[in-house]
């Protein structure tokens, strides 16, 4: 199997304007190497996280972006989340000065004084935990915070979750999942990386469990099928992720979404909106990112009702 | 068992200027009679939405209030939720011209063309679900989607989520549940009705499957306890609800509070903040109402490694 | 002229449960004696903000109600404010720990240090301007901070803006400008308070000029005809103030009442939709209470064009 | 004086990635010819707006970028707006489907029957107004609509105002006005279009006066000095333009930035704060892009009392 790992930089935008780093088939099954979402520069308890903007292009380097063979603009990227492997025996969050869900950032300005920045090393314990202390030690339940294809025209920050991706921060981008994505350029310019060890739902303080990574993937190409959102489909449920500011409005476009595909599978658009108002979920992926993520999701057998 | 039914109109304000219909003593089962949130009128798919502000004091009536014996102002309120029975055989739901999540309402003003009412009569069948049709069919999952205490001063629609509980619309508010509420007022005067017989996480069109039902309660009182927003413990989990517009502000909310509760079992506030980040858990149980509510959870086995 | 003075407590909400003070009649000028929105209990540097709440029922004490004679609910009140006077020769403005645009706050939380509370006290000088040191020094332009009519069932906390007025903060409420408001219960309960001897747009940090005053009125009613939210006329413009959260929420409010307007004087929706697109002013007036208040204004030289 | 029109096709994303139409330098006055926002593609009353998008690159034609000679990343770019000409004797605005300040759209996603669009074509008459018939009727009061230099390594769709500039939609960007932008790359690569006939604040329907025109402009590099949103000085006031979602974190923007401006003016932080409260103003430019945008300023003389 082909591991593929980033030459040079890594990418700090979803963007065609970066070369593709590999050619890959529809079918094959890859493994990407990730770097972590602080690039690897936070290592001890007193490390500086101003390195990462400084001595790198920011947070979140990506790996990609892979050129998918056959891809189309107006075609669907199918990802298969096969297995992600830890790629060392540690992970790392911190707690921001300017970042987080409690705690004045870029957007919601205030002028009050920042916190003091809290780094915490966890490792991975004897019992496969990762382990900070006693109280701060969580099992490994790793994802993708970052998937993304690359938009049209622009060149997204790699912390920005958009419509084509992007930086969810979403638990469900997991292994065992599927995630479809817009194709927008030929190619499709696939790129991941911010793997986080674990991560609860909002992300609160914005920064995971982040770690190094190895992730099995395999894609397929939907022709000529156009989402205009990612879609998630795990063994019972399918999701959508609307990604937007305030919250409501990345809640409204998940659930519109979600309703939208439900039409697809043949139900009538208001008895979809009817069925998501009693038997629809929806939690918050990330709640400090530059769009909050919110993650609608209908379980498959009532979805399905309408194709027996 | 005491079975309290509304004497006169229901109550269409949380509220201490309304007079209590009983007094109930802590640690005496009682059993609350409540009507729907469309206060009972709409019983087949012609009848006329309008009616229910037209002929009553619009949605969510309210069972009470009741005057808890001992509550004094600055008490919490502890609300073991035993049971919930449905009063008849059939629940209603409908489409709303100017309510719902993907509707144009009073807050999200639009200058366009609104849906068409439609109503959705649900009946139980003899599998004990709810049936609309073949493919609206759903459970007997049933929660109180308002229960509060009176506010200080203020006199708070039903229609609205708040500091004291109120309409949250959140389906932990559960049997087998304990929600805790801020006593504001001496006695309490606690209020409840709006039972769902389920609802997805949201509440996407507005209204859920809503019933008449009988809701058997147990109060409690914390002496000298202070809490400032609704707390709900399961068997596993303890929650706060946050109630506010825009979205991310009730998602502030309850984690912060949450952070609240960890720092009284004896956590930290920023390792709080840091373990919220890996396992709390963020679900949207309201995006229709009045504000918007978010419930934020931990695990009991995650809070209390500090008690240990 | 007839000098109003509260008689007891001030009011701390605006509801129809508290006892009218007044009777007065349409026509009638009436002078209201006003306290600052600090209850006057911040006289120097060192005073401690938090006595307004322990001392009394928080900020924004309210003259009134008034029950003006012959208003029935589906009426609308016409407010001219003829005159503000100060009532002493200083104002007080402050730094708030947890309150103002850029402080987090009881709705935006956040786990950050707070500010320190810092007081200004602001003398009239020998030009009439109010003076607290040679770079802070304002005019006098004085407006009512507070100005509602009591809601229908509720009683709402008078630190929030609201669909009958309330604490909009909207430095348009002044002296020549006339305030239409909604009246929902039979002698429309009046309440007025919180005058500001000058305030920015947004009231950034929470407080204004708070100065106790001596305000001039004359009301008017007019008989069955029924507005949504507040109107304001000046002698050039007409405007609405919508307050929400979040903030595009009151724009959309303000604009689209006064597309009801102009639909009133003869516009079609859409074109005024149209017009408002070209020449319509949108400024806000606080984005630091409980709502936040945008104002909305077309020139009467435009909207008239329809009558002609 | 060099006339500047764009070579091939417009650009339809702020970015480094664009290759330069001309190299500019500080201190010359060039003449920009502008496209119109619609791309001139909206004529008549029939005309399809969906042709925007099919036929070009989407809404917001830019011309540029220009090479300004001598910028280099961390500098500002002072832009002296000399003058605007209409290129043509008529302008266009229109009713949208899906975009506009009380429609739903791509964020703010509704299940409802959209608008049908409607075009209204404005032509120039005899006393130089802009007239679509006796009612609509506006002067000419141009402005440019988007004015930006390239970000660091994102590419940003036209329809976005941002960090850069972007499409504020901001009345006060015209003639007289000096606007600077920071420089993230080097050469600023400048780019402006969408220039407006006349717009009213919040620009309500999402589609102002547009026309094509003729922008006088200069430049000037302020070396060194780096900025991160953008400001506006007029004869008498210094402004900033705050760009995101929710409205409210548009306008915190805006004012935190005002207060580190006056900071650098030698102003106390808490004490800017404090003066902006009492003496800010704060209004909205757009409430229909992909950012909203609001405009906080304050007087030159209060400003500059600390240079004193």
């Amino acid at each position: 199997m082909r591991t593929i790992e980033q030459k040079g930089e890594y990418s700090y935008v979803f963007s065609r304007y970066e070369e593709p780093i590999e050619r890959v088939e529809p079918g094959e099954e890859v493994v990407l190497q990730t770097e972590d979402a602080l690039c690897g520069l936070l290592r001890n308890e007193n490390d500086d996280l101003e390195d990462v903007e400084k001595k790198r292009g920011g947070p979140n380097p990506q790996t990609g972006p892979l050129y998918i063979e056959g891809a189309k603009a107006g075609d669907t990227l199918k990802v298969h989340i096969i297995d992600i492997e830890p790629a060392r025996d540690w992970a790392v969050s911190c707690i921001n000065k300017f970042f987080g869900g409690l705690t004045p950032n870029k957007s919601t300005r205030m002028v009050n004084v920042s916190l003091h920045e809290k780094i915490y090393i966890y490792r991975f314990d004897n019992e496969g935990m990762l382990r900070h202390d006693d109280f701060l030690r969580f099992p490994w339940k790793p994802f993708m915070g970052t998937i993304a294809t690359a938009p049209g025209r622009e060149a997204v920050s790699t912390m920005t979750p958009f419509e084509n991706g992007g930086n969810m921060d979403c638990p469900d981008v997991k292994p065992g999942n599927i995630v479809y994505l817009p194709v927008s350029v030929d190619g499709a310019y696939f790129f991941t990386g911010d793997v986080h060890a674990n991560q609860g739902e909002g992300e609160l303080c914005g920064t995971a469990l982040e770690i190094s990574a190895r992730v099995k993937l395999k894609f397929e190409i939907l022709k000529g099928r156009q989402i205009t959102w990612p879609r998630i489909e795990s063994p019972d449920e399918y999701m959508v992720v609307g990604s937007a500011r305030p919250m409501e409005d990345a809640a409204r476009i998940a659930y519109a979404e979600l309703i939208e595909w439900m039409v697809e599978f043949g139900w009538d658009r208001l008895d979809a909106y009817q069925a998501l108002t009693q038997a629809g979920k929806l939690y918050c992926a990330n709640m400090v990112d530059t769009n909050y993520s919110m993650v609608a999701k209908i379980s498959k057998t009532l979805a399905e009702r309408r194709k027996l």
